[in-house]
């Protein structure tokens, strides 16, 4: 009978029947004993894992190979990209080492930096190249320390181009990758998975095509957990050189290198450096486009797309790695018509989750930085726990200054000027500032015709869920309460619902009305008479610049405002309005109207005296409506604070 | 404006407009630290800070006093008394010192064991008496050391009566309960509250009232904490001797012992040991009626009540201390006629509290052990941390053996006689087996005329909430699907309900339902066949006393079971379906059947025999519906399996 069934796992066999010996230990298993319930297994696996999940599942999945950019302002536009094409859910994405940009620096365009980025700002399972000729043993391993203590936990292992023409191997030096992955593997044990590449024409400088296998061999069984391979043109050059690889015995995964042709140009150079040789049947039809680059693009969509589907067919390729010269549109067009690309990826969490291993288990954040994930984990970044480490005690602050507030990827992504264009040339009062608010919630063009897509406390336009609260928040941001953080409050939707709903099926998901603004005293004056009312109801915190603040919070413990049930899971509560760490936001966001928006304008200038003078006599509102089952207070309490001003 | 408000604090004062650094950390407190959500905020309260904020809220309380019992079976009825006497909501009890009967050992019947019960298993706030006087430092001491190792964390510092008639002080020994109090404050720090005797009418020993009066001083300013007063018979007294306290300089809290005349020798030998003199008018009403129990006891509760009214009318008494001698019947009728009773004692969650200090921020628990609070508490006491002790990893077993079995506080309050009544004096197959769990649900008696009150895994009736599924539980117990746990699905009841509500009011409640029992393997067949339509919706576990494991539970994480959403908390989720702690519960579970049921009857018997072939060959299933929001499909899911059978 027990072998019906889908799940067995046999316990230590205890037959004793004096109440024996705890025979449970013998079936449990690592994972049941962390402190925090996981929605995504993903988080907990290596990459080599989630690999062979996938194989096994027969899921297709695809990875994503970038280039570090060479200006900060690229390096910005970059990260957007990491985002959006992170949505259609890569494996992971892969960072190239540039030896002459400085790869293992802490500028904004290093190797290192950007790799760091994609894991733990964006949350991508990252692999960083690392190259080894023309390098000491101590400056690779203190790269390798580095990476690691970034949070990274994947290189591919390269040896690079030497330096001069006439390069020399060096005694004892790293002359080949397979010295990186060996050193990797002396070094740091099992710690990193280790990609290596497979060239499938045979590496250019081999002295053949076999021996070059027997290279690659070499390199897997040093300790290389998969391959990617080198770009190819026809998926019969890719199919053979598996095989190949099969039969002189290796066995990890080899994962097919694709190049969606972009350009007459970009092909060329690639061409010229990687030292293959275009099919003449490819040369016959991009030669007479080579001006029209849309054409170009088309073809090379079209190509990839059928050269993939002839990989995926022969039923050996189960994953697809695109080397995308750090542009979107080809390769998400391939992906889309591969039908490989997630269009709908659930969130595993309301929030962004970095792959840092040790956030794995972070499952809850206060509720203030929902639009600033990125800021949030780069002031919590030298926390030890998640989600332990919390929100901080009395003795030391629990966030990380905001010193180096210039930090590249907390910048906005709009220049100076398109941002006057949203925020007003000139401001004539505080009213032309709730008109700013006003026109950002409804979309609406502002005075001069432009449209507000951004605040200086959300880079992004609003929410889908945000837009539920829409009319009412149009109507109060017109009348000075500036709204910067909403929810609606939900009573058990489905997890699945396309505008709420997150984590795995089945499960229903829960929310308390919130709402957080800046206001004037006079608003706040009102406000906490009206509260008076709704004492046991509603929950604020009410704080200027200056720290004065004003609460009924019990004994500052967090309120859970987000949380979710599961089949099987213990509850989550991914968002809180936490009351210390309050105070740490405070002083992020009362700085966002000077750093952001008073800057914009002259010193002295009317319209930066306007946002300072917000920004010294303004109130900090939150409001949580703790009645989730009964509908929205919260507006009530508005609309009386209005009603008692009048 | 901010003045206008209830609750105003002020963070550092941070007005640089960088962004500055975080200022939350100045009006952050320890308690926001703690990585668990804390409903009670007594439990973080030392008991002289529990007393003050009672006192300045005005909120009338009482405590308890009690001995140690002299046999086993009565420390297993005076537990029972704790608990049940416990749910009147005491302030703390206090267990005496009896140097005579080896007070600090481990026998069952020690001061120190029963004191330590009280703590841990019934979750009571608790001073334990030491007396100093014939004892050595180490002794005394070591008798400190296991206290605070066990978790008391109160002491009563007493003198105690000299061992022989003739008593000499001794140069440098414990001769007063000063030496006691400036032993512990000297070697345990702040660590433990420290109460003393104040005696209204002097110490008996004592060469004068005044003389008396300024040893007490000493006591007090040698670091006690409060004050218990022997007993006396009229409220002036005590009220003088207040009054005489306080014009000497002695600040802390006063607690008067009020003694409930509840027979006429017990009143006698009080008396005698007491030196105190009986008022002529309370000897002119007992003398006549001396020999009627009832009649002295009414006497003793109206003259309790109206004291006590007197102490609390004067506005100087706040907490009244009961000498209960044990009893339980006169001390409940005062408080219940004071109107200090607690009536409706919320629960604070859904499971009895240790008072433990370590376990204070215990907020969750295995489903399994929900009749059993005391088997889980003992089995992981040796836990450091909870909830982050958990429930095991794959290394070492979590829970704590079984080998102290018969442990008094696990045993079963019902006598062998009693047992076989309720259970059957002959078993005559499996039938007669299911017919005792139908009764039990019913409350119908058996055919013998016998109502079942208790079960080897429920020593308690039927719970109220149990009652609300008591039709279909009958059902399935005459088929044999015999039912130790269960509850109904809730979906967002107010916390206030009074059948399924806890935590504080003004939150909502939530339950999937839950249903756990012992079944035939024949059952089992065909309840895992019906399982499979039902697979993304139940989480089953099924197994058997050789731990053969059937279950369909994700990776081996826990289930939420029960949970609660309250204003301005984060979530609570008391009980959890925990597939690593399931089978340590097997254990005890399979284990209750011999040693509970099996061993009422003689080796060989049939009816042994039919017990043990139960054990040996049934399953332990539990069985969660995931939707909480529809109807509770357990139930189909059992008549499905037995249509499969028919």
């Amino acid at each position: 009978m027990v072998n019906e069934t889908q799940h067995t796992c046999s316990a230590s066999s205890s037959s004793k029947s004096d109440g024996g010996s705890s025979s449970g230990s013998e079936s449990s298993k690592d994972s049941s004993r962390c402190s925090t319930p996981v929605l995504d297994a993903d988080r907990h696996e290596r990459l080599r894992e989630k690999m062979r999940r996938r194989q096994d599942s027969g899921d297709k999945w695809f990875s994503l190979e970038f280039f570090p950019p060479r200006t900060a302002n690229a390096a910005v536009n970059l990260i957007s990209r990491f985002d959006r094409m992170g949505a259609g859910g890569p494996l992971f994405i892969d960072v190239t080492w540039h030896p002459a940009g400085d790869p293992g620096s802490d500028k904004e365009t290093s190797s290192m930096i950007i790799a760091n980025t994609a894991v733990n700002y964006c949350g991508l399972e990252t692999i960083l190249h690392m190259t080894c000729c023309n390098q000491t043993k101590d400056d690779i391993t203190g790269h390798l320390q580095k990476a690691k203590r970034l949070g990274l936990k994947n290189i591919m292992a390269l040896r690079g181009d030497p330096a001069g023409e006439e390069w020399e191997e060096e005694a004892d030096g790293f002359n080949y990758a397979v010295d990186l992955v060996k050193h990797i593997r002396n070094e740091f044990d099992d710690y990193f998975d280790i990609c290596v590449a497979g060239y499938p024409k045979g590496h250019p400088e081999a002295e053949s095509y076999e021996a070059d296998l027997r290279h690659l061999k070499e390199k897997v069984f040093a300790g290389a957990d998969f391959i990617i391979t080198q770009l190819f043109f026809q998926s019969e050059t890719f199919l053979k050189f598996m095989k190949d690889c099969q039969a002189i015995g290796i066995t990890c995964p080899i994962i097919p290198g694709i190049f969606p042709i972009q350009g007459y140009h970009s092909l060329r150079q690639l061409v010229k450096l990687s030292k293959l040789e275009v099919p003449q049947e490819i040369k016959d039809v991009i030669e007479p486009i080579k001006d029209n680059d849309a054409a170009i693009r088309n073809y090379g969509v079209e190509l990839a797309v059928s050269m993939c589907r002839e990989l995926l067919d022969s039923g050996m390729v189960h994953g697809l790695h695109f080397y995308t010269l750090n542009r979107e549109v080809a390769t998400t067009e391939v992906l889309k018509r591969l039908g490989v690309w997630k269009e709908d990826p659930r969130r595993p969490l309301p929030w962004a989750v970095s792959a840092h291993p040790k956030r794995r288990v972070e499952d809850v954040r206060p509720i203030f930085w929902a639009s600033r994930p990125k800021s949030y984990i780069y002031r919590t970044q030298e926390w030890d726990d998640f989600p332990n480490g919390r929100w901080g005690n009395s003795s030391s602050p629990a966030f990380g200054e905001l010193k180096d507030y210039y930090l590249f990827y907390l910048k906005s992504k709009s220049p100076r000027e398109e941002l006057l264009k949203m925020w007003g040339e000139e401001l004539t009062g505080e009213e032309s500032v709730f008109e700013v608010f006003t026109c950002y919630i409804t979309g609406e063009p502002n005075k001069n015709g432009h449209k507000v897509t951004c605040m200086p406390w959300n880079d992004d336009p609003l929410a889908t869920e945000t837009n539920l609260l829409k009319e009412q928040l149009e109507k109060v941001n017109r009348r000075g309460i500036l709204t910067i953080n909403s929810q609606p409050n939900i009573n058990g939707k489905p997890s699945t619902d396309p505008i709420v709903g997150w984590g795995p099926s089945g499960g229903y998901v829960f929310q308390k009305a919130y709402l957080e603004f800046f206001t004037s005293s006079e608003i706040v004056t009102a406000l906490l008479k009206v509260l008076k009312k709704y004492e046991l109801r509603v929950n604020y915190h009410i704080v200027n610049v200056k720290g004065q603040n004003i609460t009924n919070a019990p004994d500052l413990q967090p309120n859970a405002v987000t949380w979710g049930i599961f089949p099987g899971r213990e509850i989550i509560q991914p968002t809180v309005v936490d009351p210390v760490s309050f105070l740490s936001w405070k002083d992020e966001a009362f700085a966002l109207w000077i750093e952001q928006w008073a800057k914009l304008y002259e010193e002295e200038s009317p319209s930066r005296m306007i946002i300072q003078y917000i920004h010294d006599n303004y109130y900090l509102v939150n409001l949580v409506d703790n009645d989730f089952p009964l509908e929205n207070c919260l507006w009530q309490v508005v609309d009386d604070t209005f009603e008692l001003l009048n």
